[in-house]
């Protein structure tokens, strides 16, 4: 029997090493930034509840950053904290939780438990690898389109890397005596690893539902007056997307090659794993039903008058009415409670500055220091500088909630197309997940595997990251200018 | 040792009984009502989109009532109706997610986790049982104070009754040798057992925050334009809760004698058991602590400028900043989950049909009904009927959708003070549990236990209904009178 998908890290795990000083020194360095900046008084020109709003949600960034209590805790913290201190009204406190670009996310949270549940995810892996597994660069690619494939209605980046693509790599380079242990791990291992890592940063960037934290960008955007709807990111991320989900597979496979690269052995597995999960179960035709649905209605949705958080609905809808899932799965999902919490509080945090008008604020001090410089190489030299900074960074999360508002109002505020502006910053968001080993949730797990040494984990991920840069702003600058973004 | 604290039943367990017709038949029952009222046309004076609200508020009560899934799904499939249907947009769908009451009863809901995780909450019934226990009148006084000290910090009945108050009963009766199945449970237990039942439903009545539904009708009374805020309901319960809560237990012991009367054991085995249980722990403390923190907020806070929600948002950071809870917790507390997702549709759905005008045209017509009828016996005859049409329902939030909104309109609509009203209707939605084995959470624990007949059950919760009707009305509404309400 093929081994039971699991799920391989704590949902909520705090995510410091074991050198980080104490919880409650971590808590006082958070909590004391943010005091400092409540008591420096408001720069002219911004009022006190804008700024004391900065104040909680630095210390809430902060707190994030330095995680002396779980994410989701320390964003109900900060929400706790506006309301405690009179800088919001519980109105405004609470009014992240009923936004609809989060109930798309957390929505999808709860669709997604269908792949791991009937299986449908692992069959659609060993599919493509019956397919594309003759030769190990082969497996690399059929992991890459199965990531692809599951992406837009798996938001979270660590269920659909670590629950249903790793245990798939895993059982496969085992199957190859490739083990990380033993000396092993280079024959095909380390490569299926570290590449399943990297074209899951790509298909995380493609789609709005492709990772939590990407409708942060969008409502954050939206703040700025920039509309950025599902069918907008996945349009203008489909080509550079496509051709990074061609090159960085064959890039890895040329510095980093397998040392088996021939596995006819492979597809035989493949199919041996799809004969045991035999014929296609009722439950695993009612997912590719409703997947089809949701994608139809996400790509139409316009000309249909229906809404993505409405379609998505209507797909959990369709999952209970059939009991593929249960409601005691969805009140499981607790990946799906913890990030509508987190999301919300930050939405919600972010959209208030936005308001009280510290963002323009913020970008009209900034935007002057670009005199005389052009947008696009400001816009390049902004995005590269945000991208570049993920290696500080231990979430994506984190770094969107730290940079993306501000980036993008000086990327606006120097003359940038807002559009392009907000999906250059949104899909750098993902992609810079590419360089260390614990920029993003995906990353300790495939690591922590074992079969890539942190040099190579890094040194690669250098190479890749310049790859991605490249692709995406001169190949998908040009499809950005084609379809009229800019 | 004494015995964990579990909470005995299914946290969404489906409620029907086994004779029930199949899951898809009373799906089909809910939607075809609904449909029909659909289909036919809208009576004049109310708008097509309130008709079409309507028509899916109805299906979505009776699916409540009806239970082919559980509460919190046929809630959800009702919120994406409403939507995917076109009735409301998506951001009037998602509204009562963000809605202050409902956060306030979430928190609570988290919060009251840690009475059971410190076991604070065992250990005041053995308190309370250690100074009362010499009787077991006086045990019973026990369990209901023990009761009425939880009441404000924990929503769920459920868990009250069943996971805290009820192995607290349990054990006692055992050590008394009384057992429900070995023809000894009249000697204690059964008495016990059913005054506790009687008792949790008082305590429901006493607090807004005491019983999950409550802030449903605090939000129906709103869309009529009346204030309901936590202590205006907590003052106006005192009097009559109080007094329901000395006269209820003696009734019963009248009634429904224990053998056992005189229990000079009872008050050695409490003291054996907070023995047991050690000198208040750390997070006992902090417990107490964020209890009085927020009765303190709760009560003063229209002077203190804290709103309610605020005030539960500042007890849960105490709790997670001191790590007496955790956020699995948090994550894990499903029953909040659960009772976040029915409760804001609902409220939803009532909202957005009240904006609509529905509850109005309803209130004009049937208002008509009652001309030359003063307000008093109007609102006296309104309120029993809502009390005894409770037999006819498996829950209390089935019970306030269907009819709550409806009754207060019509009692405002023949001129009853509102807020009176309001209340009474309130106090009514807990107090007609009393009746029978199925009519609210508790009462299938409690009744399960098997110490009471079912026509014992049904007998005393008749006579204990009346009790509570005459104290409530009579003696309330002198109350009521005094403190201004009316």
């Amino acid at each position: 029997m093929q081994r039971q998908a699991r799920i391989p890290t704590p949902i909520v795990g705090e995510t410091t090493t074991q050198s980080a000083p104490p919880r409650y020194v971590r808590l006082g360095i958070a909590v004391g930034l943010g005091a400092a900046i409540w008591l420096v008084p408001a720069p002219s020109g911004v009022m006190p509840e804008a700024w004391h709003l900065f104040a909680i949600f630095v210390a809430t960034v902060a707190g994030i950053m330095l995680a002396p209590f779980p994410m989701g805790a320390v964003a109900l913290l900060g929400v706790a904290a506006s309301t405690l201190t009179g800088t919001l009204s519980i109105g405004d406190a609470l009014s992240g939780f009923s936004n609809n670009v989060i109930w798309l996310v957390v929505m999808a949270f709860f669709i997604s438990r269908g792949f791991i549940k009937t299986r449908l995810g692992p069959r659609i892996a060993y599919l493509f690898m019956a397919i594309l597994g003759r030769r190990t660069l082969g497996l690399g690619y059929s992991m890459v389109a199965s990531d692809l494939v599951l992406a837009p209605a798996i938001p979270s980046i660590t269920a659909r890397a670590g629950a249903i693509i790793f245990p798939v790599v895993q059982s496969m380079a085992e199957a190859f005596d490739s083990r990380p242990s033993d000396g092993t791990a280079r024959r095909m291992g380390a490569y299926l690893i570290k590449n399943s890592f990297q074209g899951n940063l790509i298909t995380s960037a493609m789609f709005m539902t492709a990772m939590a934290a990407n409708p942060l960008t969008v409502e954050m955007a939206a703040n700025l007056g920039i509309e950025v709807t599902w069918t907008r990111w996945a349009t203008a991320a489909a080509v550079p997307g496509l051709v990074s989900l061609l090159v960085v597979p064959l890039v890895l496979y040329k510095l980093y090659p397998p040392d088996i690269k021939k596995t006819p052995e492979a597809t035989r597995i493949a199919r041996n794993r799809l004969a045991e999960l035999g014929r296609l179960q009722r439950g695993e035709w009612i997912m590719l039903g409703t997947i089809a649905m949701l994608l139809v209605l996400w790509i139409f949705g316009k000309w249909l008058h229906v809404h993505s958080t409405t379609a998505a609905l209507a797909g959990l809808g369709v999952l209970l009415l059939t009991r593929v899932l249960t409601w005691e799965d969805v009140l499981n999902e607790k990946r799906a409670w913890n990030t509508f919490i987190w999301l919300s509080a930050l939405v919600m945090m972010a959209s208030n500055l936005s308001t009280l008008g510290l963002i323009a604020w913020f970008s009209d001090r900034v935007s002057g220091l670009f005199t005389g410089v052009g947008w696009l190489p400001a816009l390049v030299m902004l995005s590269l500088i945000y991208f570049y900074s993920h290696y500080f960074f231990a979430s994506n999360t984190a770094h969107i909630s730290a940079m993306y508002a501000a980036f993008l109002a000086v990327a606006v505020g120097v003359g940038s197309p807002p559009v392009l502006a907000a999906l250059v910053l949104g899909y750098f968001s993902n992609l810079s997940s590419s360089m260390t080993h614990y920029g993003t949730g995906p990353a300790p797990v495939l690591f922590g595997a074992g079969y890539v040494s942190l040099g190579n984990w890094w040194k690669l991920g250098a190479i890749v990251s310049v790859v991605n840069v490249v692709i995406w702003l001169g190949l998908g600058g040009l499809w950005w200018k084609i379809i009229g973004i800019w």
